[in-house]
């Protein structure tokens, strides 16, 4: 087993920064020192394998990205990033973790498609990886297999409130599984948006002509959102389970967050970039037309981009402070405009829902440091120490400390990314929906259980690097 | 310079633990290490001067209390505890710093006070002592003074909101504080109940016959406290200072720190052990008579202690978990019963107001941790993490990390503490408020920036180990 | 035409009390007059057919039951009161309006169940009548229905969030429905209680046993209710509809309520005497079961009676005092024991819901006066005005002013009424919920449009002397 | 005495309107009859005196203004209008009552203070007037006085929270006059600004060489009477005391004052014309000065004029909507610009605060009707019966019912009043603050007690016409 030293860098965790090294001693950290390279005397750089020059930079637990959907079918087409072309965009972008999402539809039993998803992952990763189930069809034997499933290190188990017949639970089903959450301490995640409310205003939409992506937005109104996620925390409040709400993106549905935890429930909040960055309003675009034009379908999503003249950005950075929200996640959904997005031209319904953003998530977060809106120390908190105690992988994710995996990312603050110039990104989309953003650093040097797969301009490792994460029950309980 | 290795135990920080060994190179942490004792082949335990076997114990970083009054001048008495003692017994139990409160009286010189308390202390302290600064009448020097007290380490400023021609301030006096305090950074910390409401209550009482210690808690209710703690908040939103309430005991004014804070402010709240185990009715004792008798002075602090009808101790431990409350300080501030708490016969206005707790504070707060009231890691946070770092003295205090001071507890769990049984204590009162308290957990080793200063039974410090820590800006701003 | 001029009495409106004479000529009051009987010199009891003595008792306007369901099929049996016994128990307790509930299951036409509705009350009633109609299976023929019935007087619809298959309609349709009621002005009633969810409590208690009348109530947890009255709240606030919540009985509920009329929106609640005077626990009865025995059928409605152990009685008053509540109807819905109740003996989910009080209502309140937990005019508000002023009635309905329907009681406070003893009631039930309750107060005299219907123990009135009020739109927005 | 019959009009009470006669004999409502002018077969109109012809016109019950300042001494000068001018003002714009303050600065004694009022309006005044007092100065003597005020019909008591030296009671006073008022059931009214903080705002403003009136508004900030309105109200908890804020200005405020009424308390808020309509931009005028000039002295009035960019003036006007804000006064405190105003040139501290409003608030208010603010009956309510149940006077004054005064005013809903062209006010000002506010309506006929005082352009009333009005206690208690 070959061993590293980081020195000379500054080590940021969760509660705080230090000058220190870090020694790493085949997959985990053997020791982080206080800096000089030596310990009682013995010289440490010529007794490592490796030695990564880490001065003037940041030395940070590697970001872990806990929403992404990998090669996900979904409206007849499938997520255009494999486990492959995901994972190792991600790397590059400081991600050494992420927990992707088994999908189960009605009918299906979770338990084959648990298998399925591994069989798509195993061997393919550039970084480690979780599983999060999703339920789409609460039955009897659901609730059996939650309790395999935990076992087998899937601790967390999503269900929606929208998108009646592909994935919508009723209430009651609803119920039940968090009745089950309760008991064997899994962790209930919800899409909260009121599905059966969006089905009507989106009908509406297209029977009034208004089918242009545009209208994606505004036929989901922070209404619905805040109602769902209201519903979701009063299941949560009648069974005792945890829970977990997806990519909130209205400042309502935070507040209903924020009220439930202020009264000391296990209630969280996920938000993701494009509702700190951007607005209904970046759809229209440049065009000249009132609804903009099909060029919107770049950032169609849900919950849906919301309106800059509601003030929900300015409030989701406030939450990122305050700990209303307690993490990033990417919810990664790549879909290629041409053959994919394209599908919804003249029906904004058609349009596959989601943004590509795994490999940019540590930079974007990084420049709301660099514009005060959060700390450094934050920043490692809502990208990694979070989502690790969040999802039950902190001592082995999201800290370096002793006996944690040598997942690392060195970043530094004096360099520079550009993003999505010159097609450069290295997620399997055909357009960037962060074109043009600007980030103040850079990622330098990504480790992945000690062995150093990015190094600078370099990729240097390789498929089946990453392995799967049986994860433990959430350590974020209140 | 010795070095030591504390092998075998559970290193506990804020956001997390790992089987760790610590490693002390003088008076700092040198590294936190895999556990096994050695390194790259290195046997640690033949290089080291000391081994401190913590197997099976918690290894956490030393207790900060930020709330005592040693030798406070009050009332026409003294606090009990001098330097010496008090920092003894703090060390006695688990705690390694201290900041104490400089007083200013009206018409005296902050400076000067300032200079007085540095004599008092110099050569006494067993531990590492900070200072905050009392500001009992806010004239233009004392503003001039605030940035030089700055300057000394001094960052945060204490004002009154109640006792009239003592402390108080009035609100365009509190206002020019906290002017400056949003200017030069400083906290400000306050104490927040309505005095002129008090002291109608209290002179109404007393004209009433209602002379005994009970009715010191009824003249003081709650909403003088949620009142004060609003206007403290609203001045605080008016010029942008970070506040900070000292002894918060009442629910509503929790939930006046949590709506501030939901909206962004930087408001924090303390709370005390007295406020989270104790209620006014303890104050009746055994006593046979509606009232109690004069046993109850033993319990006279200001803010006072609730009643147990009104559900402030369960509200309080919930806000603890929720962050609501950041932090459990002792607002140590002794009296003995003869010669001292026994000038309020016959007036419970004359009982000096104060508790001694410095001793049992890590002891009553893991016994929060038994009956699972907060997890293992939020005890270490609220007694010593979130104080270094709203104090300005993270980094240095409340962590175990390389660079970090060797202020390090060996906490054994499997020990057993009985309170004040005995006599059994080491503050300087003639009695214990916390007679007959059983801790299921017992402070085993204590060392002081490096030195052993407790071993078990025996203590090996000596006056004068501890030195003035000149504090920093608070490091936990949002 | 006659005339009957009421003598002596104390005019008790909404806003205030005076001691005034009321003229009515023939159905409608010509004039309230300053007391004396004179007018300009002329005696008016000579020129009156009747003359009522009301000297030292209260005059005012005729109560208003805004929610009944007389004869109303369910669950395979009839509400046990015809529109005959119901509408003449409810002058008995001097009400002289209701405003009962045309009831639409799914596939059938509102329209022809509207006229079913005609058919089975006209010639029947004894004091006028008003419909509302709940939509059990929202269509686009119901949406035009629903203009056509505003057309009619029909201006409220009811829907229900819970009775999957017989009333619920989902999200959508109540999006739906509410955005006809936007347009057309109608009020828009529901029955919030989170259907699903109650089904699986529903069951799970049955598999467990649990099949007595007190389980019908903890299957019913007030988070089920207070979840979808804010649901509710939040439809009505995307499609701008006025909503009134019925039968409110959590505080919870209420407290959604109240927010959302704090920012300004159209919402309002009525609560039922049930939920101002008895709990859950009045269901075990005098049983030595822990769970009561089958007696507890008697109280069985939903929502149903909460826990005295919540806050929720208190919270209710409190409510109708600070208007977050603004009216009391009774929901009255009478099933006998025998043939009706005791359907659901070992199995509570088959026990008929409905509490009969159409009777009692204004007795109940008028203790409410009493005990002073409501002023006079207050108790003519919540059972008269307001609810006149919700439903389009007020101006002929609600007060007593020139112009307005002589519906008028005298109402004694010297009086008294002891409720349920021997079999007292007109009601057409087999056993009184109310038994053993104690009114200090006694209808003494009730007109419906002029026509002194009861006088002290004498009905005077006959079958038929009710008509149909066509009722206009809401009068009380905000 | 004579008689007078009002024919043909809308009566508009506040809980509805009724198209009826009015028939007044001698000082008071004998009748309100059923149109036609017939009361079982009696002509009327050939019986009275007088008939007044109110076709397509409302019928209201006279304004009640419950807060001026007759030439009040304040800051070295006294407000410009006398009982008799300001009165007849009132009189003019469909007011026919106020309550006024008897002024007690510190060291007076509040019953001499009452008698000079007494002296001052006695056979002044063209309409009824009731006083509240101002306690500036709470010592023992005036918690005395507080009770034989009571019996002479001052039932209401106003504490200041600002104007240190003038007026200002400490909360120790507040604390005591508020538990007089608990007990003896009088009206507790507060000035709500925190003065301490504003003293401290207005030197900084000056020391800066801010002395144009714009920083009159900029240094009083909404947190100040956000903080004094929550501090009142927590004193109104201590005690048990009713609290009625004075002239309400900040959306923050309300907030308070609705939370305290949602949990049941007596509570109750007051707005004032101004702060429905201007905002403090308005005091720039059209100056080109970054600051305006100084005719921005018209509006200095306390609590100032609120910035339009806060959203104060739409949420004042939901708040007259929802009940949260219960009545709007005038605070008619009138000074001219020459030789008042222009005391306060280069220094806005001693511009004499107020406006003078008391002739044009009926109209006003009626323009909030015509622009869908309130209904018609809420501006009833809002600007008469509210005032008149709040302040006792509730029967005789606030309504049209048999038994009232005949203080009535005719309405013209198709009239027209052009506000302050051509000097055309009645008020002793020398500029209007109202200059070109257009109102679609007009004072049409005045009645005070019966007695005809304004009858179109013509005035028919007469010095001493008014008598003194001995208050009850509030009518209006939750």
């Amino acid at each position: 087993m070959s061993t590293t030293l980081i020195t000379g860098g500054k080590v940021v965790n969760a509660t705080g920064t230090a000058q220190a090294d870090v020694l790493i001693d085949g997959e985990r950290i053997a020791a982080v020192l206080a800096p000089g390279s030596t310990l009682l005397g013995h010289d440490l750089t010529a007794s490592v394998d490796t030695v990564v020059n880490a001065t003037g930079k940041y030395v940070i637990p590697g970001g872990i990205d806990a929403h992404t959907h990998m090669q996900m079918p979904f409206g007849g087409t499938e997520a255009s990033d494999t486990f492959e072309t995901g994972t190792r965009a991600a790397a590059w972008g400081g991600t050494t973790s992420i927990v992707d999402f088994v999908v189960q539809y009605p009918d299906e039993n979770p338990l084959d498609r648990y298998a399925a998803w591994h069989e798509k992952a195993a061997g393919e990763c550039a970084i480690d990886y979780g599983f999060h189930q999703i339920l789409s069809d609460v039955q009897d034997s659901s609730l059996v297999a939650m309790d395999e499933l935990v076992a087998e290190g899937v601790t967390s188990f999503k269900l929606f409130m929208a998108y009646k017949g592909v994935f919508l639970s009723d209430d009651g089903q609803i119920l039940r599984a968090f009745q089950k959450g309760a008991k064997n301490g899994a962790m209930m995640m919800m899409h909260a948006e009121n599905g059966a409310v969006i089905d009507v205003l989106v009908n509406q939409a297209l029977d009034a002509g208004n089918t242009l992506p545009f209208f994606h937005g505004t036929s989901r109104p922070w209404q619905a959102e805040e109602e769902a996620t209201h519903r979701a925390i009063m299941l949560a409040d009648i069974t005792g389970a945890p829970l977990y709400v997806v990519h909130v993106s209205a400042k309502q549905a935070v507040q209903q967050i924020a009220a439930a935890r202020d009264r000391g429930m296990n209630v969280f909040g996920e938000t993701c970039p494009q509702y700190l960055y951007l607005s209904l309003e970046d759809q229209l675009g440049a065009s000249s037309e009132e609804w903009g034009n099909f060029e919107g379908a770049k950032w169609v999503c849900s919950t849906p981009l919301r309106s800059k003249h509601e003030g929900h950005q300015h409030y989701m950075w406030q939450s990122l402070r305050t700990n209303d929200i307690q993490m990033v996640s990417t919810d990664h959904c790549p879909f290629c405009m041409k053959g994919q997005k394209d599908m919804g031209i003249g029906d904004f319904s058609k349009i596959p829902n989601g943004v590509g953003s795994v490999e940019h998530r540590m930079d974007l977060m990084y420049q709301g440091v660099v514009a005060e809106q959060i700390t450094l120390e934050r920043w490692v908190e809502i990208t990694s120490t979070t989502p690790a105690r969040m999802f039950g992988m902190y001592g082995k994710k999201g800290v370096i400390q002793p006996g944690a995996d040598g997942d690392i990312v060195v970043y530094d603050p004096h360099g520079h990314t550009s993003i999505g110039v010159n097609e450069t990104h290295h997620m399997n989309m055909d357009y960037s929906a962060w074109e043009g953003f600007e980030i103040d650093g850079h990622v330098d040097t990504v480790l992945s259980r000690g062995k150093v797969i990015v190094d600078g301009d370099r990729y240097l490792g390789a498929k089946g690097d990453g392995k799967y994460f049986k994860r433990g029950l959430s350590q974020y309980l209140i």
